[in-house]
């Protein structure tokens, strides 16, 4: 079977970088907030081990920023999560899972504090600007909702702090994470934000004036040549590696916080409204159906999954799914993430995978940093 | 530069059907509400030509429904479009462009009286889910929104009606365009109504068990090998012929209904509640900024274009941009939709449309029936 290939239409939005993008070679792409996303370049495995050693460009302009401006721009945003979002200072920002009033997750945005009433929200794959539309309407507040011409630019990698010295002439390494400067670059405003969907490293650069996508991509091309700076994107190994989540693979919209881990970011008590309060103390009292856990899954190699691998005790009960799988080099073994059913959780560290195909893998219960553990040690 | 391959991953939903679309040589996709939607077999063209004598089978699990249920879903779908809904009967379907409180388009979905108290929006490519739950939300309607295991199949072509006949043993030729029965294929309820995305007939069969998916397919593909049925998938070619507009890319949430000719599917003065109404009156007293005309583009042949297809007059003035563009040999020449700005509306009708690589080709102002016209006439 050939690889499909992806058509482009004016639906699929284009990047401001992405005539580069195809310049610099790149093969896999994925669809993202109706935007392009590079998926590899060279192969997976090779944009892996070049973005651990030295720096990458990335095209993640795809990651859409939705505006919120306005006397009630805080109390719309603070409706949206359990996270506190009222101890956010101008230049911040704070990863904030957004809830609906089950308590199902509606997207994990980075949310940026711009200015006095005015926030950013740095989303995942799902239309949040709709939502905000919907709850301003029906609650009647004064607040602006657009998708403001914003495009960030991913500068990723152990030698990203060089390239930023070289571009800005100061350093940013005092800057903490999710922390952000506004300057210009190419005579544009930007926003510089330490912050990255890579466990390397970096800085993300929101550049303000689509129009100037292929002057900012030159600029940082030509700063990273001593660096031995490549065209690259988010990396499958890498992010499984790194342990980062993503929304639409990891969790949907039928997942609760609780059962993803994303609770550690969020007290149920703040002060301000938010719609998921009674949800989420009602899963919190009762506890989850299903949670998800790390797997070391020995596939042999590389091997690309769709989406329904399905997770099977030794005894062969069905008792899980798998959402992310890639093959790691550095682990010698597949890396899983996987929902585990409640009666399984805490009982079982032995497991096999077996793919939409029919295949079958066996695999092991994990630690956080992929060592394999004995369940409930 | 070689064709960019489409990455699956979960967040990348399949479809019931798409492991068949593969076997049956589907090589390009495009991703629609987070699913894969084929967009060619053979190719455009070939496609095109088939499906205009025949029959085809096409995967079109991607038009998600969105259901509304409880006391309240009626006055909630009433809220989101200047559409009358009220006159609905169960079995019947109506199309509506949803806006939201600027006037601007947010989906233009099919919307299904299922039961009392139950519909189905059967949306384009926008996360309408999400804007209901914010409105619901906001306004504490008694409603429950979610998206059912619904996935639709067309049979389309002339022959369309000859396999139904086959497949049901009664004939579906006088169910009104958008009506549908609801009754059982391979043991499963599904909704069959008379609609699709072409301009030549046939049905939609509204799937209600994703597990189903093959043995729907293959009923199908069986009963239609007598009409010479081929897996296929909405055509570029024929949905521009036939004038069918596309979410996403012919209007987006920055137009208006009025500037893409949607506004003779409704009155302003519904009883219902709806978020548009003053915003939709003062467009219509007003005046559009821009509006979606035809146009005959001189290509010289089959040709390919990414977004930013600039339209400037013969005088070199920006006066507009195309939206979507296909090479039809039945008109010889590539329809276009363009959005044309007031001050040239019904003032001029020669053209030429810039591509994003700078090649300019000339065109000219088009009746519906894609035959020339003069300005004004």
């Amino acid at each position: 079977m050939t690889l499909p290939h992806l058509t482009f239409a004016r639906r699929v939005r284009a990047t401001p970088f992405e005539r580069r993008v195809l310049e610099a070679g790149g093969k896999g792409f994925t669809v993202y907030n109706h935007m392009t996303l590079p998926s590899y370049f060279e192969s997976l495995e090779a944009d892996y081990a070049h973005l651990c050693e030295y720096v990458q460009l990335w095209d993640v302009a795809c990651e859409r920023q939705v505006e919120l401006k306005g006397p009630d721009a805080l109390q719309l945003a603070e409706l949206t999560t359990p996270r506190d979002l009222s101890i956010i200072e101008i230049g911040q920002g704070r990863y904030a899972p957004l809830v609906d009033s089950l308590g199902g997750l509606i997207n994990d945005p980075i949310v940026l504090r711009i200015a006095e009433d005015r926030y950013w929200m740095s989303i995942a794959d799902s239309d949040v600007l709709l939502w905000l539309k919907g709850l301003c309407a029906g609650r009647a507040f004064d607040c602006e909702l657009f998708e403001p011409d914003v495009s960030p630019l991913a500068v990723q990698g152990p030698l990203a702090d060089k390239v930023m010295d070289d571009v800005l002439g100061k350093d940013l390494r005092s800057l903490p994470f999710f922390g952000f400067i506004q300057t210009t670059l190419v005579n544009t405003p930007v926003l510089i934000a330490r912050s990255g969907y890579s466990g390397q490293g970096g800085y993300e650069i929101y550049l303000q004036d689509s129009s100037k996508g292929e002057e900012l991509w030159d600029l940082l091309m030509e700063a990273g040549q001593p660096h031995n700076i490549r065209a690259g994107c988010p990396n499958l190994i890498e992010r499984i590696e790194a342990g980062l989540l993503s929304y639409g693979n990891d969790m949907t919209m039928e997942n609760n916080p609780y059962e993803v881990g994303l609770d550690k970011f969020f007290k149920l008590d703040k002060k301000a409204e938010y719609l998921g309060r009674d949800a989420l103390k009602r899963i919190e009292r009762k506890g989850v159906s299903q949670k998800l856990v790390k797997l070391l899954v020995d596939t042999g190699g590389p091997m690309q999954m769709r989406s329904t691998s399905t997770l099977f005790t030794k005894n062969g009960d069905c008792c899980g799914y798998v959402t992310s799988l890639a093959h790691s080099t550095k682990y010698g073994a597949a890396l899983a993430l996987a929902f585990l059913y409640r009666p399984w959780l805490d009982q079982e560290d032995e497991f096999f995978v077996q793919s939409d195909d029919g295949q079958q893998f066996s695999a092991v219960l994990s630690d956080h940093n992929w060592q394999p553990i004995r369940a409930g040690a």
